[in-house]
């Protein structure tokens, strides 16, 4: 069964292989409607716990590699493009240096992508629960003003991105995804941040009580993160000092504190913006709870390196580290590896078929 | 049955009450030996989760004054010293206020106590282990400078502080507790919080991969609460600022990490010391992971709002209270109150046999 924008979809499932073969998936969305017991194309399994490991000490060129290798094969020598869609920042120069700049190219591009979707996968894997914003931000790694994409890649994006349109997804293709991966980590790092803190869903960290302690550090790890783009070349033509409010309110409107006039209760009738279910939790935070390897390293520790190198400080953004570190060694430490003090860099891209995750 | 050190001991206990009664408390201690089955004096019972909540909402003086009113009915009028041991910062002004300096007193005095114990309460609340540090704090609320201890007070704290020597316990008579409070809870906010926020025993936080992320903001945290106590007029003839490398090594120096040459594995003979069990968690994590409240507002949020007050800013400390005040919020709800925004004093001061507490 194709998708609703007319591609054959294959997805790579790891603990949901069988439900999801059997099954399918049913998608409940505000934006994209109900799809009960969608079927992918079809479904490939990547073995679980090997896999986990693999994605978090291994290059990401190594995990697309066997695909991209096959599907070179299968179209006599036509490359294909490869979108990342993966929060973080600096994680797609290793994919194109060894996939697309080399001797041996096996893809003809780097797409650099970004979805902004607040989903919750439920019941085992066999449910998706969305609301009504989604956004996907996809655009050329090295940025083109640099490097020329290819002809080729120019064409395979387009379709992508009309594909994905006919399938319902508002696509921003840009000039600029970096400048638009550092304002999306303004969320990941913030808001996400201080669920990830506080192991709790936003909307807890938005109860009107919890307010005065949350939301004033999730508003100063974006100060953080926009002085560390700042040092690093990010200025205000391509990430205007302005997105720090828009982030914050973004996800602040979702309060019921700021409608609620304690004085005349009866004022209390507007109700907060809802874009993200109730019980939403960022993707960090539920690869945490799971216990799997999570986007540490691509969300905050490439940003605490890069304000190492620049001489910014980021205490908020090092406490989360800090709190989320001794996690991840353990967890490394139990699959059998031995983990090393490097910042790893794009431990869990999602290439050619990849999870969406906010 | 008496402790080893002569007294009578009357332990109020919660989910406990009915082992301990039936079964006593089993002592493991590398310092003070091994006492199986040890049986109070007396055990009497606090209805479980009214308590709970009691201790986090009510002030510390409402928890003891029934305890103080029986005892000076059963003595005639003369009145008990009560000795408050727990962590964390401006806990006794209210005590003091309410039960000593009234029209109608119920206490001599306020002696003001901390514990440096590293105990873990195990198996339902019938064995305590315990390694080989331990020692025990203690001196006047008001400073004996301003406020000229009762003669009575002062005959009753000598007492309990020959008695808990005879027990074993190490103590230190102190003019200052204000500024040994100061001291101790660079402790609690540092390898404390990070043990707090990363959910982890010390031992893990202690990890060689992990200590580069850890150490760091473990001592970042003891230079912001020493700025606050500056600021608050502790200054180096009470808190010297080599108490920050003291209790910075004190817990460092349990790491292996420090001990292995990498280029000469051969030198990583010597062991770390070690004044820990393995496992042990500072106590704020155990009532975090029990589902219990913490003594986030004692240890804390009081230092918070003295910084607030004089200026100086804490990133990495309101970092951790906005990790925890979630989960406090929604504990609190859960009972059935009405949580506040402000910050509490004493929510869980333990008076007249409160447990030991890190």
């Amino acid at each position: 069964m194709c998708g609703t924008g007319g591609a054959e979809v294959t997805a790579a499932c790891r603990s949901n292989y069988n439900v999801v073969r059997e099954k399918g998936i049913t998608v409940q969305s505000g934006k994209l409607g109900y799809h009960p017991n969608w079927h992918p194309t079809r479904v490939v399994k990547s073995a679980d716990e090997v896999d986990v490991a693999f994605d978090y000490l291994a290059p990401a060129s190594e995990i697309v590699r066997p695909y991209l290798e096959s599907h070179v094969q299968r179209s006599s020598g036509k490359l294909p493009l490869v979108v990342m869609i993966q929060n973080g920042v600096d994680i797609e120069e290793e994919m194109y240096r060894t996939l697309v700049a080399t001797d041996k190219p096996l893809a003809c591009g780097i797409a650099s992508g970004l979805t902004w979707v607040g989903t919750t996968l439920l019941d085992n894997g066999t449910r998706i629960e969305h609301g009504n914003f989604e956004r996907f931000e996809v655009g050329f790694y090295p940025l083109p003003r640099f490097v020329k994409p290819d002809a080729e890649a120019e064409r395979l994006l387009d379709e992508f991105i009309e594909i994905i349109t006919c399938g319902g997804s508002t696509v921003v293709k840009s000039d600029d995804i970096e400048a638009l991966r550092w304002s999306k980590i303004l969320w990941n790092t913030s808001w996400g941040g201080v669920c990830l803190l506080s192991r709790q869903p936003v909307a807890e960290i938005l109860r009107p009580e919890v307010m005065p302690y949350t939301c004033g550090v999730a508003r100063s790890l974006m100060c953080e993160v926009m002085a560390v783009a700042r040092a690093n070349g990010i200025d205000e033509s391509r990430l205007p000092m302005s997105r720090v409010d828009d982030v914050y309110n973004m996800t602040q409107s979702q309060s019921t504190a700021l409608f609620v006039n304690p004085a005349d209760p009866s004022c209390a009738s507007r109700v907060p913006t809802t874009l993200l279910p109730d019980d939403f939790k960022p993707s960090i935070l539920v690869d945490l709870e799971r216990g799997r390897p999570t986007e540490l390293e691509p969300i905050f520790c490439n940003i605490a390196a890069r304000a190492r190198r620049t001489g910014v400080p980021t205490p908020h953004l090092d406490t989360i580290i800090a709190a989320v570190k001794p996690y991840q060694a353990k967890l490394i430490a139990s699959l059998g590896h031995k983990a090393t003090n490097e910042y790893h860099v794009n431990p869990r891209a999602n290439a050619v078929g990849g999870a969406p995750v906010i």
